[in-house]
């Protein structure tokens, strides 16, 4: 029966692909011709992979060979391939990296958390102390303030915003450990510390420790990765990614903010003739991640497929444009949207083979829209800086199907 | 000033600590002594990474030398270490295997997937073609009908219910293929092969296409893994694990059944006198993942963690006891909870010190409560079989400590 269905295959395989495809809702899409005559082969039956009996179960799996997506390392940090990515977690080895003196080797059965200042009953924590406290789970973003590269036609989503990333993390509520110490009533800010070599420090306002940030220890089930902080990292869902510090092993309760490096001279932006300081929560963004250099796509259907967050709050309205603007359609947002969460967005597209434009925007449940280049220049002045730079993108697709960034502006 | 913390830092980890902890709630959890003696030591300055700048960034992140999360395989399977995930999301090279003739090599260029038997255009898709389709999300657990292991006391959750892995799949709603194709009305069937070496073929009845099964290509947001199905696998939510054909190449839609092994010798089990077969939906069950054997857990408060599903919906309630199935309480839910999905739960319990058994049990949306064994065995019957065995598991709490599994008896 086996032999029969096999020949079945072949035959099948035949003449009919190519008609049958152009008979269907995909004949609005002319496929280019290599795939085409690709459809016209046989199942060619020395590269049957049923004549082979594969590798048996393994202790860990590994990638296929035909898939090789990297994180884009510099001295400093690494990129997330937004492009690869066909949904909203992002596979930890792929999570962006942003050290400040490398990647400390931290022994979790040596390392503690120290909690003192402004608090009645000062404390050392170790992993395991942590681990028995109540733990919670909690999916969303984590995005470098930085975030935000432009300057050339030939970048992906990666080279222009790699440099955020989501994970399903697992730890203990803040909350919880501050009233494990006992908070005094003149705490206002704590300051938390990291044990890398920078020695990583920011403060943050007290009121986000009763909100909802979490010291963390595992990161898509398992234990954090090195890279994010392990054994344990601070997270504060929607604030820039810097303050979320790694390798956390101090938290000091204060009246005032320490006034950091990070927060002082770093991590602040000039408006109009002021600093602005202490911007903690990451604007409402969006990219559209498919189609995007260096693709290239074909007349038809095409489904615009991209990221959506914001720091404020869950994503309420993605709005797609096809033709550079003028006009805007409601993209589909993948259930469940989750607060200050990566919002996968998707746009069902017939193009007609002319060359145009496609952006994406994002609206949050705060009200505020995703600026264009141009509104972010007119509120913040000409020097506007690298932080917190969260402009409409654009896609350039020419005629070809051959798809190119459209560099920002800075000046028009 | 950094000086100054430091030393702060150093002073502050002497003499408090052990004061301050046992004044805390976790005065109630008398910590093991070597915790205690590693609280009253300082902060060993040799061991501080502060003092090291660590590696830079790097295109692939690994995981810590201090963490080796493993799946236990055999010569046909290995299954996923559920005990050392703290959450839902199982990390793609945890995810179970379990094949029939080992893992095919497939260049995802020149696979193509066949469609025909009762359709009106029989056609060949190419992974180009299927990606171009409307795309979705779901994630959601795929398990082996054969999941659940018993007999001694020396068992992991990974030893008893290792056949189990969740991830965020994407793909192509199958319906919008069946819609391409056109379905002939007599089609009550549809036939799914895979290209592996063991040509795994199994019947689905058509109302689960028109309902959410799927076509996947991605897993946790990248393409899926070779042991998971590369370059594609059918997605039946909820569906034995088994059905979830990998390497998919070919679907022939019928009127009958075509009573393949799969479903004849193999995933059929007997029910009294009679042999069920075609029991497609996984069963309720749940597992207590923390704490198991070969952990020891201390007096005082601990916090029950574990992960309960449904093949038929959403988890509806999970029930911990404590007290060796004498009386119930409410367990925690993850939100969100997801249909036909790992929930995972959560609940916080002040152990006396004296020897107990700790139990869960779920119910699902369909208002199905998961049975115990002596239950099954009774709508069985003694010759009950290997397949869909979800009987509640209990843990044997020793009282120094140790956690030992309670191996089922099935006369009892």
């Amino acid at each position: 029966m086996k032999k029969e269905i096999k020949l079945n295959v072949e035959n099948k395989a035949g003449g009919i692909s190519r008609r049958s495809l152009l008979g269907g809702v995909l004949a609005a899409a002319v496929l280019p011709l290599g795939e085409l005559f690709a459809l016209e082969k046989d199942v060619n039956i020395t590269d049957d992979p049923t004549k082979i009996p594969g590798p048996g179960p393994s202790a860990l799996g590994k990638r296929s060979a035909f898939e090789n997506p990297v994180r884009k390392p510099s001295d400093i940090s690494s990129r997330t391939p937004l492009q690869d990515l066909h949904s909203t977690i992002t596979p930890a080895d792929l999570h962006f990296e942003r050290h400040h003196a490398g990647i400390p080797n931290i022994d979790p059965a040596k390392h503690q958390l120290l909690i003192h200042g402004l608090v009645e009953r000062p404390m050392m924590f170790t992993l395991a102390d942590l681990k028995r406290f109540p733990s919670v789970t909690r999916t969303c973003f984590i995005e470098c303030a930085g975030n935000f590269r432009t300057g050339k036609e030939e970048m992906t989503p990666q080279d222009i915003l790699g440099l955020t990333s989501q994970s399903e993390w697992t730890g203990v509520l803040l909350s919880t450990i501050f009233n494990e110490v006992g908070i005094d009533a003149a705490a206002k800010w704590f300051l938390a510390e990291g044990s890398d070599a920078a020695v990583m420090t920011r403060t943050i306002p007290i009121a986000k420790a009763w909100d909802d940030a979490m010291i963390v220890y595992a990161q898509n089930g398992e234990a954090i990765r090195p890279e994010q902080g392990y054994p344990i990292r601070l997270l504060l869902p929607g604030f820039e990614g810097n303050m979320n510090i790694k390798w956390l092993r101090r938290i000091e309760l204060s009246e005032e903010p320490y006034m950091t490096r990070e927060e002082t001279s770093k991590y602040t932006y000039p408006v109009k003739d002021k600093i602005s300081m202490f911007s903690f929560e990451m604007d409402a963004r969006s990219i559209i991640t498919y189609p995007s250099y260096p693709q290239q796509i074909n007349k038809g259907y095409v489904e615009i497929r991209g990221l959506a967050w914001s720091g404020r709050g869950k994503v309420s309205k993605v709005e797609v444009s096809t033709d550079g603007g003028k006009s805007w359609e409601i993209a589909k947002l993948q259930e469940p949207v989750l607060s200050k969460a990566h919002t996968y967005f998707r746009y069902l597209w017939n193009w007609n083979g002319v060359s145009t434009e496609i952006l994406s925007r994002v609206t949050d449940e705060t009200g505020y829209l995703q600026p264009t280049l141009k509104q972010l220049v007119e509120a913040r002045g000409q020097h506007i800086g690298g932080y917190h730079m969260n402009p409409i993108t654009a896609w350039k697709i020419r005629e070809d199907g051959f798809v190119f960034f459209k560099p920002e502006n800075y000046t028009k």
